[in-house]
């Protein structure tokens, strides 16, 4: 049993590692293959990863690090794929390039998650294609890489019988959330319904004990004006004292958790996809941004800096800094996921997925985000009612968007990329549009397929 | 045979009667009533409609002005209605309240047009529950006040059974503007084909003689960098010549045409309807408009102004000024449509109607604006293919705003009517959407439903 | 925790209580409460019942037999609802009516599920408006009287938000016999993939123990030429080697199941749901049958005079007969579908449910049967893929014959229930289709709403 | 200007050609090309339409005859085509296997129609790639030939963008019958509605000078108990006073007429197609048939002998008989088809379309019957509301056997052709299918493709 990590030199792997070995007798797991094309990295998030494999956990797992395709895939049963094409260094413009001209700058919404996406769709069916070459036949990948909505379709599109699983963990970290501010310690018990696309959709219920824990949630929102993941909890009362609005005090998360309550402040009804407020508060967002320093920035300071300067003094001096080495287990779902598949447990996730009817007036041919259980023959997506006129009108937005950018990307074509870019709802018009897409050809010449 | 018109003070309806004058053979028309809820102006546009009848053209046709529903309605065979809700007065409050808020100001767009819809909707189905109560069974409701697109969805949805066609003149000002720039003098003999929602549709063909034009119009476009109207088109030099970008030189229309170029040369495929400007260029548009001095200013600077002091003149004087008085038939196209109804005529109209099937990736139930055959049975409406990504995404985000306003304004749902302001494509974020609501709702207390 | 069963009288009553009883701490249930409207037979199903409760299984379960709805439905927590209307001897009349004029008589497919269903739908609605009235407000009526397609889809039209989940045991029975046939013991672990109506569907797959077992069972089927129930497996040497084409040597089920072997041989991709026979091989299904004596007259005259002459005689000698008073517990998945919806097990069963897009080429609104995780808040359905061309055909004109007669019931409307008829795939001509429907009026009318 | 007819040896060609000559004007028409696979035939019937074309209208109008398809379709504009691949023997077979089966045996209807359509489907491709190669770019194919709503799917699906209008004179000739009944002459102004699929359809309104007819038209049927084609009409009383039920009294086509009546008895708010009679009378017209003599050897024995004995009697004396040289213009239908599509004349034809939406509730993908006008661009197809559930529930049926029998065609599946067998309203059984279907593969077997 071998489980191939593509883009094994993120700083994510570690922790998707542990999860697998905690997890080791359920998935009967033989052997982890971290397989990369930026070999600097990967070689040194390997240091971490064997530590905890051979030193902290013992587990006996086999650890293979490579970047020969063949190797990677070869007879491999689960092929877990978190690519980030370009880095941390072309987020940084898929973030300032819309700022640039007054829209949202973010990873995977609106012009940046386009951009993002322009660059993965042809590195993601390459991982299909070798996955097919090489792998088991009965090999499940098990894709989370990001912009997963334009992943996904590009997937439906160009691979149609891949093997492929599109997963999101961000529903998940919503739900922590919820279970850290209600008060909730097995969280593995609360039980919701979603729908929607990839980083666009609704919680309609979230149950836990039988009860819907919605109302008291909804509660907790208004009196706190605001949603704060645990991190921020402890600040609690520092943050809401502040009175700066300086987002350089509260950092770019406090204002997407933020958003939570502003939204359900005026649609109560059920509780956002925090990345619905880069769609909703699009304005306010880009008002309360820095321009020449976003989140690739902070994250390159902070996470990146501190595990790679780490190991360089690891390497250096041969001394473990618990800080660096020791991760936790933050890849649980996607193991999970794997162990549903592998042992047909029928565990309930939220996939994506094409909709074939599933959400009734969505096309046939959306991929959507919803409920499924999971045994050994995939998913079985549960089937839910018409969904309401505002949430369909924004996710036909969204969604045609999606495809304009997907078609565009296959046929080369400017048109349909322009297209893509005016129909986004972060973005104000189509002058500025073509403003932005420009910039971006520029910046992504490299990666992206030639705009004609 | 008798044609009332509800909203006889309009300063248009001198045009439309003149335009059934001169059609008295075909439509057998008897009798030709005013109706309307203002008297003065009424009174006053009476003065030249009936010089019209009586002086200009000997028509013979009974003129009748009354304040009276009963005597309005009884045993009429056609009703023009052409209501316009609370005046230029609260036109100008449509356009001036987004423009306070960054956002377009228009008379059916955006924010401005849902505020005109909230005001207009249930006055709109009195007129339909009076004829139903006093008209002839067989009466036909030609509607084309504004703002259709809102009126239309509400009649369809209160009024399922009305014998109302719901029709706008744009498009075919639109091919108007068409055959002047093309030099084409029988403009009847252009045979176009569109689709869309009403002011959100395109020209997919325009054919004359059997050959398509749109080639030509393309490379006509594309020269000018604008598609301009006949009154503009002699002072084209002029405007062309004129470095200067203030909108008070060019007026307030320039920027609309213009923006027919804007589009077509990014999606030359298909001739825009000039209303789309508004939203696919809404920042643009409103970076050259002036919040203190709106198109409602200039209507009623200039045409309003010019035929109620040309009357009080007259009634002072007795001397008839001709500018005032003789009126251009430009009701013709309501006048054919009348037509065809009654004498069976199958003429092509375009005409906003719900959707059935017509084009099959649109919802059943959404008023689309398609081309249609018209016999004394109704329309027979042309079933198309499916329309493009791009279109449908934008129409999918305006269609539920239109149906979520409908809504509200029937339910009085305060948070419907703010779904349909935050879906709009011409407002960029929720908060923006509430606060122009706020202020709308204050303006508007006289006129609108009660939101809760 | 309160069960009632409706149709208390029936024979199968005693198996149902058995299989509650044996789940009493599952169910944690209290008090089982039979009702009925045929007293004679219901006071005799009691002694049984009251025996296995009482002496065999001293369950501790409090027994309420009733004749009054109010005691029947108070405060209850389930409903088990099993009517016959018009008991054995209207069943004949469906079966032999039909077969006068040549054509399949059969309780619950053609003609005769037609009639059985007009008499059903509105005693049935009495069941859904009684529980509501008395009921505990988080009731569930767990339905299965027959026919079930015609009953369930007049719940969907008359009583949309009843809580009432209509089911069929059919499909169990099959499974049961395939799992006999393959000699699989454990059949709870046999896990299968259904789509249909309501006794017109198909198995697409069949696993056990991670392998699919339709391949095995094909060739089963193919060798024996037949698919057995256990209760014929034993004899099946005899039966092969019988030449005598005679049914009454062979039973009416005989040919049923030998129908399975018939469609499988020309379309072998799937398992036909055995009431697939009538409709396919009607013709073939009369020439076997004996129209004076049909299987009501099987039934009477074993199952039925077993059990009541049973009783009879033991109320006359006190003396218990084993083979009369010993219950199987043949309600195991009535009463698991219980605990499913009680625990919030999320067990998977078939159920019959509107389609909302499940299947995606089946109307919006078909009662369809399918597959669905039950837990607390009821079904999850689980989506499907576009099905075959023949299934879809077949299905439509079953469907809209089933529609026309809960219609025609509603409206009493003689045109739509002989439009019924006439579309029904198990009657040859409009001509035939009025002649049976006139004789059955004759018969039904007693219990048939009156129809114009 | 040519037009070349394709089954140039009909006895229907000297109609055709006389309607295309008396246009001549409109049509500004050249040559006619005959063009035919059998010789002998076509030899022949080139005597009648030469003369018709140079004696009788002195048109000069070029004649070609040809058996070569480079000559036959080079630069043509129109083609007609009116194939009927093997003869009237193979129609001789298609009427009578079904009969011995039982079942209805007809030329375009039940088995006979699928064995029918079996043969014709590739030889129809075979004109259309002809045409694409030799005719005008510009060309259309006019498509009469039966069965024409297999012959229709079988374009779709192999030739989707072939420049072909499929077109049945049914309709033209049940209204003609009712012109006669209603004693209507200027038929040309009836204008009506219809949907359905080919030979499987209903009026549902008929209009003369403004005013429905249905009604009247309803009357008549009831009262004489028929509707009778004028050739009938004259005879009436004699047909009305026979006592005797024997077909060969009344010709087979006394009870397609008398069909109408049944059907209309029991559903009288259409006028359905007669061909509906075949369907939902089937049993009864079975048993009004002959086995022995079929309407194909009614037709080889007056039709066909008297045209073709009379040119021999011709060719052997060289006197012209009337009867046999005057064709009536039973061709106008097919020639003002093709002035509406050459003059763009939007005049209102019933043709075989795909639906996409027209009748909303059938699939996108079916072929329907429905009101289209025609200008030079095609078809402009009139949308519709929903069907009703007994129209949809027989269309579908009906549908999906066309489907799979096109299908089964393509793939050469035997058991896709059963099961469009076995789907079949006119067979009563799957066994019984399979009986025809394995009879008709052994009589077909030059003509059929290999199923297996």
């Amino acid at each position: 049993m071998i489980i191939t990590i593509v883009g094994g030199g993120s700083t994510f792997t570690a922790g998707i590692v542990k999860s697998i070995a905690l997890r080791k007798d359920e998935l009967e797991v033989d052997e982890i293959r971290l397989f990369d094309i930026y070999k600097e990295r990967q070689d040194k998030v390997a240091v971490v990863v064997k530590w905890i494999l051979d030193e902290e956990l013992k587990s006996g797992i086999k650890l293979t690090v490579t970047y020969d395709e063949k190797e990677a895939y070869d007879n491999a049963d689960f092929i877990f794929a978190q690519m980030r094409v370009g880095l941390y260094a072309m987020r940084e413009q898929d973030e300032k390039i819309p700022l640039k001209h007054g829209c949202v700058g973010q990873e995977t919404c609106g012009a940046g998650g386009m951009a993002y996406g322009l660059r993965t769709i042809f590195p993601m069916m390459k991982v299909i294609d070798d996955a097919e070459k090489y792998a088991k036949p009965t090999h499940w990948i098990l894709n989370y890489s990001n912009p997963a909505a334009i992943v996904s379709e590009a997937c439906r599109v160009l691979r149609p019988n891949a093997r492929i699983i599109n997963i999101c963990d961000m529903p998940i970290a919503i739900i922590d959330v919820v279970a850290a501010a209600m008060e909730i310690k097995d969280k593995q018990n609360i039980v919701y319904d979603y729908f929607g696309l990839n980083h666009f959709g609704w919680f309609t219920k979230i149950e836990y004990q039988g009860k819907d824990i919605l109302p008291d949630l909804r509660q907790y929102i208004k009196e706190q004006q605001i949603l704060l993941p645990a991190a921020y909890l402890k600040d609690k009362q520092a943050l809401a004292s502040s009175n700066d609005k300086n987002r350089h005090t509260k950092g770019s998360w406090y204002y997407v958790w933020k958003g939570v309550y502003e939204i359900m402040e005026n649609f109560p009804d059920k509780l956002p996809n925090t990345y619905l407020n880069y769609y909703l508060q699009a304005k306010e967002f880009v008002e309360h941004s820095d321009p020449n320093h976003t989140r690739a920035n902070e994250v390159m300071e902070s996470r990146e800096a501190n595990l790679f300067n780490g190991i360089d003094k690891y390497l250096e001096t041969g001394v473990i800094d618990e800080k660096v080495f020791y991760a936790g287990s933050h890849g649980d779902w996607i193991a999970d996921l794997a162990i549903a598949l592998k042992n047909d447990t029928k565990q309930r996730f939220l996939i994506i997925t094409e909709n074939r009817g599933t959400i009734p007036n969505m096309p046939y041919d959306a991929m959507v985000e919803v409920p499924a259980y999971i045994g050994k023959n995939g998913p079985e997506v549960i089937s839910r009612d018409p969904i309401g006129l505002f949430e369909q009108g924004l996710m036909m937005q969204q969604l045609n968007c999606e495809k304009l950018l997907v078609q565009g990307a296959i046929e080369g074509s400017y048109e349909k990329v322009l297209q893509a870019f005016t129909l986004n709802k972060t973005i104000p018009s189509m002058s500025v549009a073509k403003a932005i897409l420009d910039d971006m050809i520029e910046a992504n010449k490299e990666y992206w397929p030639e705009l004609k």
